[in-house]
């Protein structure tokens, strides 16, 4: 049967033979190997990549481009489903990425959350007459509106009007009415009240989650998400602004790909709830303020340049049909508005559903990301900044980081030896962005690392044996070992470098100077904040007392700070359901002071002291020799 | 070279050989022979038409179809450009439909007309600054509302928040801001203030005409027209609507080639004045009910049915963008509002122009049409009502009737003999409509014609001998001969039938009876009525003393009663210049009260009063020996 080759999948460590041509997934699957393949191996997920690590790597398909991204790929990711088989080498399968990075936090408490149910989508089923020859000086149209009594505008959007003669005439003149703020958005031939729906988006630069929701009730029908599609075309925001002031072709490619994500997600939660796309007739979209015109096709690239302005802060609202939303063509699509820079309609979100306006007490709503944002403040007064932490807190751009996924090391212990907790109870493979804070924060307290984030080689012999025999230059590089090749999963020590606690350091430096600055405008100390509130899929996993360790959050009793899930997705939903709340973003958005970090002549000094880790600096400088 | 075919030209009578497949206008134009054709020779209008009058006649082309219209091709009128000679024959060379078909009146003095030049439109050169580190919680929209000052609203369309980013940094921030009623329409890099256009346009039945006006002077830039190209699918109304009901394909039929039409006027007129279509930024629409509602796609089927209700009076406004109008995309194309059944927005627009509203004496405006309008009343009180006339006076569905154009008999006296004043001065070849209203009154007066209508042939030998003579009994029918075969233009009599008369009558006392009914509702007698003024294309020609010998017009003295030219034009272009004006329509139609003549239960005995003639009906009845 012709030429066979030799490929080794790892972690298990089997060696199978394979027919050039066939699939890396087929293979395993053939030979009893467990690879994940959500979609069926049609290439639309990305739980079956694997990773070339010996061997020549083939060159990519579209599809691992789409799924996996460029980096991903340049790295020697695959998707085993669409990827041949060409000659010996050994794969790494590796695990699905976790929920944990596109999770989609419960929010089935929104109605909950929201003051009432004033979606401002009304249906009415009426029974409207026709003319006659006594009462001839009138209009289908104005039958129409004279079932529905007053209050109801009377410019009816065009492709309804077209409508009109017709549904007159049928059904006996019974007719469902569906307004917006009182404003006709659908005219349906007999009774269809019962069908109202909405739905909430919050596009970030990572991932997109969207939420359907009954606006009669409140209750979410289905919630979807997957990565942001842009990240093809850059993991971050600046590297995604890069690409768009390319040319106008660029900007329409990331929009058209957040567009069809859109409306791919629409789809999937109409299909999985059972109802008509036609009548979902609100939406709702948060997104940071590239996403936010991204989305709305604006160049997003004076927004990446000092002063960070945006093209449009007010609180837009267009038809889907103009945004090309396979909603209702009527349907109101509404974006919350922006603050300023990077504090975008997702910030407006996290103030909705934060409820920060309303606290008698100052309190922080900080949401961890790429693009950190946090917000300060009581009723009598808010304030706001972005800070730019990069992806190091995602396990990105370190020596050995993952995303939260399993075999990653999340949680660090370090006694008379180091032990690490793994995602799944696996070998590790990797570190997430929670395991790095949690382990340099043990590493502060082991006094590995100093004060000023300098991993101390040259006290391994001073330090206990367990901690000392891991400080290891290598690569002309300062590594701590967290876990030596034997235990790992792929057979290679894994390690923290100097370089990664220095991202670290640029990376939490970046959120709690925002922290500082903001309690210096406010004039607060640590002990006036009554609750730090952590928004966002990463703040959920972070160890809060390592975070506070680090300086990553400031040093208030760990009972004032607690998670409080997706809020930007919360808030977004909120507004869904009541236009109180709506309208109560779009009021806060103009009264919230904005703090342009980088334009304060004050910022340097404070960034310096926030990258810095706190300790004795005394005794460090002591135990270190003075380095 | 073969075969060749021998042709003959009438009027001039010469005989030339062709060789087949050649064009009859090619082969006229290569012996010398005089067509006109305007186009070239393209299709594209109908100035080249002829009437094959002897051979075969080939098949239509779908240009003749277009230009000439079912009506006429069944007659035998081809466009000599489109159609090849194919065996020998005889072909009348016609004159081009006279400017009076479709006739573009003057309104030059617009600007005069209207009280204020307040199109709505406004473009302001703005400086915009850009946000800085100081200044930096702002936007680029926000920028630029700073620099319009107060009063515009904030919301700007999606196409040009697009263009902001990269407009705000061209040109040093220089750039045109064009609102409509202080919303903004469009931004421009630069100074483009001084191109500030609007189009208003008249679609009826049979004609359409445009205007394109600087809304910043008034002045009229061009003036353009044509037949309105459905008449391929049916020359009156009703079979239009016929037509549009059969499916709604067929009302996308109609549509479609109105809005075309509309299109090719854009581009015509702006080509003519050199002026961009994206500096088109309002139009202004009147047409009746049924035109409005086809070229907003809006069935029009009940609008032909008891009661005759519109689907909606509304003042419509919306963006050409949603009605594929070729101009600015965001510019508001704005329909006049309807009064009721027929009483459309050509109505109002007459009322417009005609300042009826404001009289304070009882006045009377007419628009004599396939479907005529009467508006009775003064600053008090304003009643109207639509009157079916038909297309007779339009001289169709008589015997020998014709368009007002060269070679129609326009004008009639009967002294010792019947003498015709022919349009152009040629010898006749048909009689138009205003020439049958002549004919007719004078036929009362000679009284060849009784108050009932009929031909008096049993009175030929009492009356004189000319105007006996004329009287035959031909075709079953009794008929008058206007002009003999000898001094015709094609060797045949010219006649006005039995049923010319009969067709004559219904038409005009459709008309009479509208203004019956309207002098009843209003309680006012002829003595009251200070002015009545003729409207429409049609209005110019007729002579006003036969028009009302003929109980056309009621019996008013001579100087009481005026042209007033294309009000319904001038109308909608007063619209188009004032927003004044335009309100004035829309709060005017909420108070003209319709008078349904249909349902009236007087209303048979005011139809049948209206369609006789006056007369001494004693003497009369004296004279035809009681028949």
């Amino acid at each position: 049967m012709g030429r066979t080759l030799a490929v080794t999948f790892e972690p298990v460590g089997r060696t199978i033979s394979i027919t050039p041509g066939q699939t890396f997934l087929r293979a395993a699957q053939d030979a009893g190997i467990d690879v994940m393949a959500t979609c069926g191996g049609r290439g639309r997920c990305h739980s079956c990549r694997i990773k070339i690590v010996k061997g020549s790597v083939p060159p990519p398909t579209i599809m691992d481009t789409v799924q996996l991204g460029h980096d991903e790929v340049r790295e020697g990711f695959r998707l085993s489903c669409q990827t041949a088989v060409s000659s010996d080498c050994a794969v790494m399968v590796m695990p699905p990425i976790a929920e944990g990075g596109h999770q989609i936090l419960s929010c089935s408490h929104v109605f909950r959350e929201t003051t009432s149910l004033d979606s401002g989508v009304e249906k009415r089923l009426i029974k409207a007459g026709l003319p006659t020859e006594e009462h001839h000086q009138t209009s289908d149209v104005e039958e129409i509106l004279a079932a529905l009594g007053n209050g109801v505008a009377g410019d009816v959007p065009l492709d309804l009007l077209r409508k009109v003669p017709a549904l007159l005439r049928d059904d006996g003149g019974a007719l469902t009415v569906t307004t917006f703020n009182k404003r006709i958005i659908d005219l349906e031939s007999g009774d269809t009240t019962m069908h109202r729906y909405g739905m909430a988006f919050d596009i970030g630069t990572t991932s997109i989650v969207g939420f359907l929701l009954d606006l009669a009730t409140g209750e979410q029908l289905a919630a979807v998400g997957s990565l942001n599609p842009q990240a093809v075309y850059g993991g971050d925001l600046m590297s995604r602004i890069a690409f768009a002031q390319f040319n106008a072709e660029a900007l329409k490619k990331l929009q058209t790909r957040v567009l069809a994500a859109i409306n791919g997600f629409v789809k999937e939660a109409c299909d999985k709830a059972k109802v008509a796309p036609a009548h979902v007739y609100k939406v709702v979209i948060v997104g940071n303020t590239c996403m936010h015109h991204i989305f709305l096709g604006i160049d997003p690239t004076h927004v990446g340049l000092a002063p960070y302005a945006p093209s449009v802060r007010s609180p837009i609202v267009v038809t889907a049909r103009e945004l090309l939303v396979r909603v209702n063509p009527n349907a109101a699509v509404c974006f919350l508005p922006i603050v300023a820079g990077f504090v975008g309609a997702d910030t407006m979100a996290v103030v909705l559903a934060t409820r920060i306006y309303d606290s008698p007490h100052v309190r922080v709503a900080v949401d961890i990301g790429t693009n950190g944002e946090v917000v300060m403040g009581s009723r009598r007064k808010l304030v706001a900044c972005s800070a730019p932490a990069g992806p190091a807190l995602e396990g990105a751009q370190i020596r050995h980081g993952m995303r939260g996924a399993l075999g990653a090391i999340e949680k660090v212990e370090i006694a008379d030896d180091v032990v690490c907790g793994v995602i799944g109870g696996v070998p590790p493979i990797g570190i997430c962005g929670s395991g790095l804070i949690d382990a340099v924060a043990k590493m502060l307290d082991a006094k590995i690392v100093g004060p000023s984030g300098l991993l101390r080689i040259e006290e391994r012999d001073v330090l206990a044996p367990a901690r000392g025999d891991g400080l290891v230059e290598r690569d002309g590089e300062r590594q701590c070992v967290l876990a030596w090749a034997a235990a790992s999963g792929h057979g290679q020590d894994i390690t923290i470098s100097q370089q990664d606690i220095r991202q670290l350091q640029l990376a939490k430096g970046a959120i709690y100077s925002g922290i500082l600055m903001l309690k210096k405008v406010m004039g607060v100390q640590d002990g006036q904040i009554k609750e730090l509130m952590l928004a966002g899929g990463f703040g959920n996993y972070i160890n809060i007392e390592s975070a506070v360790r680090i300086h990553l959050l400031p040093e208030l009793p760990v009972e004032r700070i607690r998670y409080v899930g997706n809020a930007a997705a919360l808030g977004a939903q909120m507004a869904l359901l009541s236009e109180t709340e709506r309208n109560r973003a779009i009021a806060l958005a103009r009264s919230i002071e904005h703090v342009s970090l980088a334009a304060r002549p004050d910022f340097q000094d404070i960034f310096i002291e926030a990258i810095c880790f706190p300790g004795d600096e005394a005794a460090d400088m002591l135990l270190s020799g003075g380095a």
